[in-house]
């Protein structure tokens, strides 16, 4: 702790020891094992690139040397890859209160939201107005916009508090509505359940991004009557850098949901080589093209780090890990130009704390060169996501306590940590 | 050969001289080494899944252990994962004559259609008719369908040979003609620099499907100036199972391309997070979503196999194997109820010879029983694909002999042959 005033010194150490004594009581203190994580590293990414788990190097190098090197074609039928994208999407659906057969898991999220939010806004002919978040994840609001664009719809981007009363106003137009249940950028957690409701009071049907929310907060798709939901295998899924996306489709909805890319492997019979396209039926039709295998199985190994784990326990402990760091940033860092960006109300947190700060670009890239990895969002944010499989409360400490060297020291100012690269 | 009659084993053992004296003549036979071929299997399948390039396992476990496990989030910077779409695009587009800047990898073969397909369309507003072969791989004319709905266009399936007349006669009704190079039942291989100059002398433009083309046969898109296409990293580009695709769209297109899918990788500025989607410049706006990085790195290490590969020698080693298959058939397979559907011209021929038999599937997965893995379509079809990589012209006799020992002695009737499985 040299360089720190005497006082902060203690505080610093007092964190130290309270993170100590939460971890002791940690009762999911041994997922960590569940990860290979880097020496030296303090991982607190996981909610753009998950760490690797350890299941998955082994089942990626099966994949390659056995399943496609010596079985070669035939693992479509004897190493199962035909059911691959419905499998894995079960077990994706296990973690975000979906049922067996009503989810898939391929393509990309930007491809999901494209075909599922055509999709849904083709369930309800006649309305013209497509609702979505003014502070969505870029691609969400380009996406949306693409799909107005070729469906003759208007996308009105309404900030999740106004949704309720424009939806009570002009509920009769709006088609779809399509939101983020966490703020990407500040972590705020929304009310899944009561927003869903106020869409179908309205008559129209809900699309969820859970790009930020599957693995980290609590989802109960079924229990709340989503509609749609769409999200990413690769942040706290932990499924590997770009690892495919998944799409959610409520039972009740596949009969009629009629989607964009109407490719062969979501035909009824697709070795049928017929010329026209007739829907499988289920969860099926949301298949497209082929999927990346071996991106696929990385996922369904790293899917097992969440095997047995109580979901309501890794909520928990999120929420100490999140909580804690609010703690620290209150005991280390006041008045030291950080306004905290996520809420204070644990039910109103995601699994991230963003803190604000007008040198957030170059106080991340001297957090690396420490080996604290986080991340920042422009222009001013820096985001810390805090995977609770893995991220520990001396991990937190740590975080609070080198942000207040960089702060103190102003090792942000350095020159070598100005310069922007290409992604942050 | 037991079993054959004399004549029919000296037949027989006349190709099977003839075929060592060729391979023993073939100056590509080393590039054999450069793929994972397992013992006892004759693969005749690399135009469905293409088999494992020796390159490919290294790469992987060094995409997974130290680029996600020890690297994790710097990887997007330090391990150029950023650039993998456009950098591995430039890799292909070597192999189908693209100057650099117009290709990308990555999103399966129909998404990249779809997109692509929608981009094309919109280059020439106000005509109504896209083009496609009633003969297309299926999910081309699902795709086209699904296209055509949202543009409010008409899709007229033509066949390749009726394709010049259509054009003649309705040509300023044309937007696209989407079509393949190689019929990939039959293996013929259609003239793209006639059938894109046709389409051209209608004012409409031409999107190619490479799928079956790209590695197996001469593709010079830029000289015969295609205006898109389209192609799987799967099968003789040997990427893996389910590689990422790829898209071609020519220079002078680039700056109008109004594609379908405006993911945030294809964003002028990615990580502004503005909330409007403005293309990138050149061909990086046909990115799409964050693309399988182990599957697109699996594909980046499985295209060095064409390392310094000449590929009018390819060709001409291809065009030897699929002659002299038709030779063993003429030789070996006549009169046994089977008749040949690839054209006998070279010129007219892709990397694929196909046998049609009214046994087909049983014997396939006699052939298979075997170790001889080819393929079969319906209703009828068997199915070879040689590339010239990896296939040799002993295999070529083997394979021929085989089909003789199978029909012979019916042992495509035994029942454990007749059962479907779910692919083939």
């Amino acid at each position: 702790m040299t360089g720190f005033d005497a006082a902060a010194a203690i505080r610093a150490k007092r964190l130290h020891d309270r993170a100590a004594e939460l971890d002791a009581a940690d009762g999911l203190a041994a997922l960590r094992d569940r990860f290979l994580l880097p020496e030296g590293v303090v991982y607190l990414d996981g909610n753009s690139l998950g760490a690797l788990p350890a299941a998955v190097p082994d089942a990626v190098e099966d994949a390659v040397r056995r399943q496609w090197g010596t079985d070669l074609i035939r693992s479509w039928n004897d190493n199962d890859w035909w059911d691959a994208p419905t499998r894995i999407g079960d077990t994706v659906g296990r973690l975000v209160g979906a049922a067996k057969g009503q989810v898939v898991c391929g393509d990309s999220t930007s491809v999901q939201l494209y075909n599922a939010l055509t999709g849904a806004a083709r369930l309800r002919p006649g309305r013209t107005l497509l609702l979505t978040d003014p502070d969505h994840f870029p691609t969400d609001q380009y996406i949306a916009d693409a799909v107005a664009r070729t469906l003759g719809l208007t996308v009105r981007r309404v900030p999740v508090r106004e949704l309720p009363g424009v939806l009570a106003a002009d509920g009769p137009d709006v088609a779809v509505a399509a939101y983020g249940p966490v703020d990407y950028r500040t972590g705020e957690l929304y009310d899944m359940a009561a927003l869903t409701d106020a869409v179908h009071a309205a008559g129209a049907v809900v699309l969820w991004d859970l790009c930020h929310a599957a693995g980290a907060v609590p989802v109960e798709l079924d229990a709340i009557g989503a509609d749609f939901a769409v999200g990413c295998g690769y942040k706290y899924l932990s499924g590997g850098p770009g690892a495919p996306a998944f799409v959610y489709v409520a039972a009740r909805h596949q009969d009629a949901f009629d989607h964009a890319i109407t490719g062969w492997h979501g035909h009824a019979e697709p070795f049928g080589m017929h010329g026209t396209y007739t829907p499988a039926p289920g969860i099926s039709r949301a298949r497209i093209g082929t999927p990346p295998l071996l991106s696929m199985l990385a996922l369904e190994a790293a899917l097992t780090a969440f095997d047995g784990v109580d979901m309501k326990a890794l909520r928990a402990k999120s929420t100490s890990l999140t909580g804690f760091f609010l703690d620290c940033a209150d005991t280390l860092l006041d008045g030291l130009g950080f306004t905290v960006a996520t809420p204070r109300d644990p039910e109103r947190r995601g699994s991230q704390v963003s803190l604000r700060h007008e040198h957030a670009y170059p106080m991340v890239q001297a957090l690396i060169a420490r080996g604290y990895i986080g991340d920042m969002r422009a222009p001013d944010i820096l985001r810390f996501g805090f995977n609770a499989l893995y991220v520990t409360h001396a991990d937190v400490a740590g975080l609070a306590a080198e942000l207040l060297r960089i702060t103190e020291e102003r090792e942000y100012a350095d020159g070598r940590f100005a310069a922007r690269s290409t992604v942050t």
